[in-house]
């Protein structure tokens, strides 16, 4: 998007790239951060709630993590999170979806703390390749001011 | 803590096991999710604001939602997470760090879309081997209502 605090405006957006999510990834996470039998294993999620198998939301959150990272909305500065908001996950992400996240500038702040960052509030929108909202959240991220002999 | 809806109390505690976070582990989340500088770059972290290495926040919300399905806080029935809302990172997890989850009930109240649920409301308090908070989060939980006939 841009690379200062000066340079964003609210209402912008931008899209990240894509990614597919595999059986093998999501079973992997589970077991590692998230062991519970709708992550883990193929035959109870089957009979379970959700009639299959379906990612932690953690592993859509590291992954739309990924996705945000990649596409560089502050330039070559560093993502850094403030903290996190309303974070959802309307519907399941299940293997072989593929996910996109759309990043919206939804507000703009000067930091009370360091005259030198700015804060910016992302409203994220991730979707599956059918259009679902699979996750969304509201993080909050420092974003360096420009210096003010340029 | 307990297995229905109607056994759960405002106020009840539990604390989770611990889990401690290497350096491997710190680099190999990050390179797979969060591909930073801060997460994934020894010398990069040493001289960057953080003065070392440090966890990509959504790294320890994986490990916290391993401390806290480990910790089984509704018995036999899976951690079904509605949403979250208030995660915030107040000091960075570093390599070595040991973590810890406290989960506090703060509010219960019925499902208005299915009557054979209820929605827990937990503040969940992770702290590090000095005691410092590394995060807190506010998730929401669907439970199981207990069944009338029983």
């Amino acid at each position: 998007m841009a690379d200062y605090f000066e340079d964003f405006e609210v209402g912008a957006k931008q899209l990240t790239a894509t990614a597919q999510v595999s059986e093998k990834a999501i079973l992997d996470f589970a077991r590692a951060f998230d062991p519970q039998p709708m992550h883990t294993d193929i035959q109870a999620a089957k009979n379970g709630p959700f009639h299959g198998l379906i990612a932690s939301g953690w592993h859509t959150a590291a992954l739309v993590m990924r996705l945000i990272a990649e596409a560089r909305p502050f330039g070559d500065a560093q993502v850094l999170g403030l903290g996190v908001d309303e974070l959802r996950w309307p519907h399941p992400v299940r293997p072989g979806d593929t996910i996109q996240s759309e990043m919206e500038i939804v507000a703009k702040r000067a930091s009370e703390s360091n005259p030198n960052y700015g804060i910016i509030g992302v409203r994220v929108t991730t979707r599956n390749q059918k259009g679902e909202v699979v996750m969304t959240h509201s993080p909050a991220c420092w974003v360096r001011r420009r210096p003010s002999n340029t």
